[in-house]
């Protein structure tokens, strides 16, 4: 039986795009693919509030990830960590040879603008690491006022990971200056995974051109020359990602933008005021995100039991990440989600346990 | 309208493959996930005569051929080079900073166990990179002496590129001590784009533990932490792409692999003795490739115009790679098409040229 996903990646992914996944294959030289790559990349653009380019690459978002640190940094970066994600983007940085600092706060807790500008004017950095949602523990952090911070310091390049975030909130990349934004299409985009998308400023180009070592599969300039010769990618790309994307991204844009990020709000404040009335938030309360809530197991309930349940109904959510796992358990409202999934599926939740 | 793919890569994907590709989406850390990862790989390792551990990656074969040379080159690769493909490997491998030699010989030739062992004789090289299959020349190069050859040098890991030969042509792992072989789905396996395949030796694993700067996204020991730990990747996968290579590989095996391994060289010989016919054959008639075969346009076509003419009746086929753009035109006969595929569009190009 098929399980509605309520977990934060991959999401439930519409009938309809599933028929776009099937969509009989293309060669990705043709005049046929650099059309359906300009489209998507036009509307991904519009997402995105950004005239800048947009890669596509064939990977999860962690391969963006490593590509961002490996093109971006020349000197020295400075990750932030509050959780699993901006974790693991510390040692991707270190795994590719460059020296890097980390500023960590507790899992639960936010990045602020103040930690990020203390530790930018030791003049050290020339590149930052930002998750802005964090997915292990629901946590959205400030990035309109960190990206104004990093403002003042014009070498830092600005590596944004908003992959559960992208398309479920609003990231407005050119106002913000952001120099690398990127997400996985399995999350808010509520595609198949398979493919990751990234905007990438001039300078982060500029910067790539001044390091060695950049590698090929993710190397930016490599990227670029494909896209802006040719209106393609180095290597074959995910062809019936690119399909979905393309169908999912006129409907994301027949909705309206404005439409979507109050959608992903509504869901948010729903989950959490379920799970303050029941359970309680295990984020602070300032920084919770709108597309995925940290549920504190007050109750001490087994969540892998109430999973199993809950699979039994046709629904699966996530149990804490890491040391949060039975601590925690979340509940993903993100993507084609809609309200009425969650009034059903925290009413699955309230009949199973006897709330 | 729909063209029927003749070109090596992407290739015609069958409509259960497509079909396969739009089922409902799972979790990747979910039960449901780990036994389609268990069930895929074993059907792998039969596909390869292997027991080595299968590495699913989530890129195209471009990415992992990165990986291998980024994993075990620890003092210095030689690189085969006899077309576009192996030429792209000597690339990466210089731009993972690694001291790499080439030995190259002319599109349309190949490389000789000969030159391999004179070349490693030298006592330089801990790695050798070899593409078993030439996509851009239609050259199949001797791998079952190659890999004879290098037995000889059992601190030198043999990776071999077998992108456009793995599900369409014998390659028995084990039995000729390949350390990566490495492919994508979109090729022999008749999948869409967007899915790696590799199996991987204890000796390129323990090659991995001595070599620095592995990156994260194609760190060999990564993937085996998740793999052997989990029955994961460490990222999220192309989860679409596995679901069409477990039906893919239950029809291949059902099939039998023999009668896969003959029904390409049946198709090859067909193409072959067509374009003797009708045109030449560019590459070295010792070494032709099952897969894609490279005709000479002798009568001096516009292959551009016939490709035009050719996709208003429904196919596509390839131009010459490169330097060899309308000198030469390639029609692939990969993956699920058949003999009769091939009748049928040889039989259009007769009627389009009237020959």
């Amino acid at each position: 039986m098929y399980k509605k996903l309520f977990i934060p990646g991959p999401t439930h992914v519409r009938d309809e795009i599933l028929e776009a996944m099937a969509t009989p294959m293309i060669g990705h030289r043709s005049k046929e693919y650099v059309a359906l790559q300009a489209e998507v990349i036009t509307k991904v653009q519009r997402l995105l509030y950004t005239e800048k380019r947009i890669f596509l690459s064939t990977s999860s978002s962690t391969g963006l990830m490593e590509g961002a640190v490996r093109n971006c940094v020349a000197k020295k970066c400075l990750n932030t960590v509050c959780g699993a994600f901006s974790k693991r983007w510390h040692q991707i940085t270190l795994a590719n040879g460059k020296p890097a600092d980390k500023i960590e706060v507790p899992m639960g807790q936010a990045i602020t603008a103040e930690m990020v500008d203390e530790a930018l004017s030791s003049g050290e950095y020339d590149a930052i690491t930002v998750v802005h949602n964090e997915t292990s523990t629901g946590v959205l952090n400030p990035l309109y006022e960190i990206a104004e911070v990093v403002k003042k310091y014009p070498d830092v390049c600005l590596l944004v990971d908003a992959v559960s975030s992208m398309a479920g909130a609003k990231i407005e990349v050119d106002k913000l200056s952001i120099d690398v934004c990127l997400a996985g299409v399995q999350k808010c985009f509520a595609l198949p995974p398979g493919l990751a998308v990234a905007s990438v400023s001039q300078k982060a180009l500029d910067r790539a051109a001044q390091v060695e070592n950049r590698g090929y599969y993710f190397d930016f300039l490599v990227l670029q020359k494909y896209l802006d010769e040719r209106g393609q990618t180095p290597a074959t790309p995910a062809i019936s990602q690119i399909f979905a994307l393309n169908k999912q991204m006129d409907d994301i844009l027949a909705g309206g933008l404005e439409n979507r990020w109050q959608r992903h709000k509504e869901m948010a404040a729903f989950v959490q005021g379920w799970a303050r009335q029941h359970f309680g938030l295990y984020s602070d309360e300032q920084y919770l995100s709108p597309t995925v809530t940290n549920i504190h197991n007050t109750r001490s309930i087994s969540v892998a039991d109430l999973n199993a349940e809950l699979g039994k109904r046709g629904a699966m959510i996530s149990n804490g990440y890491g040391s949060l796992k039975e601590t925690c358990f979340r509940i993903a409202h993100m993507g084609d989600l809609t309200l009425a999934d969650l009034e059903w599926l925290t009413g699955q939740i309230e009949d199973i346990l006897g709330l």
